[in-house]
């Protein structure tokens, strides 16, 4: 494993379809800080075809969605000076499939925020394969406040 | 089982993560026609989860972009009075999430095609549990062209 990812740093023990380290069935993404926000590889599982040879575009939405939502709430952790990142929810998303993402290889996503206020961040997400942009989305997420059911999502 | 959903009658052999028959590790989402398009039910698993008892957006995303996308293939069959529908990917998609959509209970989703065009067609979903809005989607599918790695996807 090496280095940890934000996920298990910050929340080993969440469930999230998407991003939950200790949701066995999920997908469990490990994102990283870099530079310009985060970034993550993943190998997609034969069932997250749409058809033989491609990626389904849910599954494509889910891994832009969870990662955007880490950078999201990154973000925020930095600009508050926290240790610990406030738990945030996805408002919106979209994605725009650029091209058909390929079954077989790495696929590359990177997130950055680029307007962070006091409790939300819009970020942007692509997703690479083979060097080329198959997929990119952005997203609202919101920090939620204690007594909103994800307040301690992380925890 | 009673009546065959459009995805067992129209692409029973599909793999596709959301809406493929044969994807025993995928969704399996049923959507049936009716006047405004199509809808479906769809009971979550525990791994579906985004964290106890709310469901992940990126299962939300997934359920309303393959419901969406067929509800575009049924419309663009409709119009060319065709008995098989032509096969559809997505282009873009968008997801609204209104309020936290609860774990535990059926999901009923919604998808209406409010512009189809020759080979594309413009959709709206709706997901509802218990009675209430949890979230709203709009899709762009697009029909193949002979060719396109999907252009087989449904047989």
């Amino acid at each position: 494993m090496g280095e940890k990812s934000v996920q298990e740093l910050h929340a080993p023990s969440s469930i999230c379809f998407g991003c939950g380290p200790s949701n066995e069935n999920g997908l469990q993404i490990r994102s990283f800080k870099v530079d310009s926000g985060l970034e993550m590889e993943f190998m997609p599982k034969p069932e997250h075809q749409a058809f033989p040879g491609m990626i389904n575009g849910g599954i494509i939405g889910t891994l832009l969605d969870c990662h955007g939502n880490w950078a999201a709430a990154m973000a925020l952790m930095d600009q508050r000076g926290d240790l610990e990142p406030p738990c945030t929810v996805t408002a919106s998303y979209s994605i725009s499939l650029k091209r058909p993402t390929p079954f077989g290889g790495s696929l590359k996503v990177t997130a950055e925020a680029f307007e962070v206020k006091e409790d939300r961040a819009i970020v942007k997400m692509i997703l690479m394969s083979e060097g080329k942009i198959c997929a990119t989305g952005e997203g609202l997420f919101v920090a939620v406040k204690e007594g909103h059911p994800a307040f301690h999502r992380w925890s």
